[in-house]
């Protein structure tokens, strides 16, 4: 056995104890939350058949699937010519017939066709998984890391863009954050504007550019559309549309003055005024006065994906690009032979989620730390007192430990310390003679007596209740 | 594109909403109950170098672990020799550096190294994540499948061992299981057998062969025996072992009686008798009592690994092999450098538990459904009527939907029987000039009339509500 230094492999990360009561604490509240909705969780393997996913990204995409060597001897039927050349690409499909999961998406899409005859549509799902891309690592660019996608397939009606509205702002809300912009545009919106001004054919280029307007302003996105063929002329056309303004009424309107000569761009308009007649219904005008949801015609995100409605979240309390996005596809699952399924959804993500709520002190203290009282060892001849204790407090729901060994003073409460316990409870001779234990509260140090009934009592109260999530989580009444 | 009909990777599986509501509640059950205890998770990521895992689990183990093919010109700096040869073992490090988890207890020494300086001894850890083997997949053998360990490392003290068997206690009562037997035995205990007959250097074999003794019988284990290289004479001295009988304290006794002359097998005895002395401190003695833990000397798993006590659970509700198992081993992370340190662990086979689960149909109902109601959709014009409605019931916590469309009532009917939500409500228009709904009991097929208001009550009270379970995980009183 080598005895090797050992280390990460390059573009993953451990998660200490504190980093996943954080995102545990992330992902059960989103999870929560969809559920409330009606969405329901599945789950696909971490590998697929390399087939199954190749073609699906496009050539970079390809490059970038983690490929899993075959098992055995995996050369015995590779192509002598391929190895003499050493052609790495072409031998790939010889020598493996698996690869990581790239994204949930096409693993969803090839669920959805294997599974057609035991789901009943709309199928509403959410997946909450790692994904793996071999792209270069840099600082919160990782190889491995989660997704985290809900979506509903087989339902064309818009009340499923409201409700994700509504799914965003209370996943949101529920995580602690108060200001946030939903920005929603339509891709038909899109479509309209360039067969309007002529060149129906470059509207890639054009939202390409358009999409840039935060970056690099309006002379640049200028720029950025003459150079992908666009005339001076056609700037002109589309300049009020780029700086669109006024409320999302006002937007809506001038937009079908300017798209009057385009039913698709008229169509799209109209999906948007759906969408927002649902959240109307619902209650939730308030969204719509105060800009939490916000029309936005520059944003395209993956254009070629979507055909309907399109949707990107912001925080306004932190500086981070997006942290979810989604809309409509009119066509998940032709790729695997299943033709006209029309799906909508949306990801949260993860990992921005996470710093922005490190950055904005919005984890509760619960979901840091998990025991609630260290019991100091003072020996054996202590645990006659202590063990009992200890087995009540864990009956009561209250999560504790007994430091295992009668190690100094200092290194147990270090210990504490290190673990981020709130409470130390000190049972000596003294204490055990007089029935009458010291607490000592560990953030602000201050020692107060307390028998042991007190202190099952005092830690139900002041602490997390472990037993009493899983009683609330198991039992029916 | 091509069009292939899609299939999954052999030996893996895809989750359906009701299999991942059953497996959240193993998970999260167990979860809760390792915290209470003061374990803390902690995730390691999917692939690691390939050097950390290579040599860790045997020749056979190394063929059983996947390899993923390096990225970009992979072949560029693989020799030409053994792509002539077709050396594929040989070939391997030069074509792939990174592999997947073969077992959470190798990347857990990588991790307790790595972070050595951050972390606080004794360490307690758990963790719940996939891992993969290439091994031949058959029925209850995947290629993808999680484990989920909980270990101390940093600490000899035999509460440890103790705190175990009160974990499996508490973890399986958790889930519904009442008769199970915890066995326990002490590697020491096998030395000191070895030992005693003068075959120090058979332990190996003796143990193999009588781990068999349920299996095969004594007759079987004998004969096992004998092949293996010990003696009519050494048989008569092993039969009483073997057969050892009576309670657990009159077990105890009798191995005192044989071992006297062994040093290391008495050692093993005293261990068991501590772990038992520190259950009686925690008023744990009715399962010592009741032969919910059992000395069991035939019980050996692992015995190259573990150097103190060993631990086997098995259900005795359902015909199913063991459920759990651990043990101490005395040096976790040496392979990565770090010497002296103990660990103690044990681990919880989560597909046969689930599997036994079934069976005995011990999943709540509360983990077969998430949504709890279903609006029928009667029409846009119901809208202002039902939107409101399904809004207030979310805030109130109730999971619900509303069906996307005006479809037949039957087609909403049987989306509401595929996922199992136990209740529909329908809203038409002679309901909404009432202002009373009706409500449907999907099991029984009533009906009753409900306002608005005693709706929201009734759900709440009678349904699981979403909206509580984050409220108690999240909030600090």
């Amino acid at each position: 056995m080598a005895n090797i230094k050992p280390s990460l492999a390059k573009g993953t990360r451990d998660f200490s104890p504190q980093e996943m009561e954080k995102r545990n604490y992330i992902f059960n509240t989103l999870r929560t939350v969809f559920k409330k909705f009606g969405y329901n969780e599945i789950q696909t393997p971490s590998f697929e058949n390399l087939s199954t996913l190749t073609g699906k990204y496009g050539e970079e995409g390809d490059k970038l699937i983690f490929k899993i060597l075959n098992s055995g001897d995996y050369l015995v039927k590779a192509p002598e010519e391929l190895l003499d050349e050493k052609s790495s690409n072409k031998l790939i499909p010889h020598i493996s017939e698996k690869a990581l999961r790239y994204d949930l998406t096409v693993p969803f899409a090839r669920y959805v066709v294997m599974h057609q005859h035991e789901i009943a549509l709309p199928f509403k799902r959410f997946q909450i998984q790692p994904v793996w891309r071999a792209d270069r690592p840099q600082r919160g660019r990782y190889r491995e890391f989660y997704q985290c996608d809900v979506d509903v397939v087989g339902s064309s009606s818009l009340l499923n863009e409201a409700e994700f509205v509504l799914v965003y702002r209370e996943a949101l809300a529920a995580l602690g954050l108060k200001d946030f912009t939903i920005k929603i545009n339509n891709r038909k919106i899109l479509s309209g504007i360039a067969e309007v001004i002529g060149k129906p054919e470059l509207i890639v280029d054009m939202t390409v550019a358009i999409d840039k307007l935060d970056k690099i302003g309006l002379d640049g996105v200028n720029r950025e559309l003459l150079v992908r063929g666009f005339t001076e002329a056609d700037l002109d056309l589309l300049k009020p549309i780029i700086l669109l303004d006024g409320t999302n009424d006002e937007k809506l309107m001038s937009l079908k003055e300017v798209l009057s000569a385009s039913s698709i761009g008229l169509e799209g308009v109209t999906e948007i005024e759906e969408v927002f007649r649902y959240l109307k219904d619902f209650g939730a005008e308030r969204l719509l006065d105060n800009n939490t949801i916000e029309v936005d015609i520059t944003l395209a995100r993956g254009l070629n994906y979507y055909t309907g409605c399109i949707f990107e979240v912001k925080t306004n309390e932190a500086s981070m690009g997006s942290i979810g996005g989604g809309g409509r596809y009119d066509d998940l699952t032709g790729m695997f032979g299943l033709k006209g399924l029309t799906g909508v959804g949306i990801s949260f993500g993860a990992d921005r989620i996470y710093d922005v709520l490190d950055e904005l002190e919005l984890f509760p203290a619960s979901s840091v730390s998990s025991t609630q009282v260290l019991i100091a060892n003072f020996g054996e001849e202590t645990h006659a007192h202590t063990l009992p204790l200890l087995f009540n407090l864990r009956e009561a729901g209250v999560a504790a430990e007994l430091y295992p060994a009668p190690a100094k003073l200092k290194k147990q409460m270090g210990y504490a310390d290190g673990k981020q316990i709130p409470y130390v409870l000190l049972v000596g001779e003294e204490e055990m003679a007089s029935g009458s234990y010291s607490l000592r509260d560990m953030s602000s140090g201050e020692q107060q007596k307390i028998s042991g009934e007190e202190l099952i009592a005092f830690l139900t109260k002041n602490t997390i209740s472990c037993g009493n999530i899983v009683r609330n989580i198991v039992i029916n009444d």
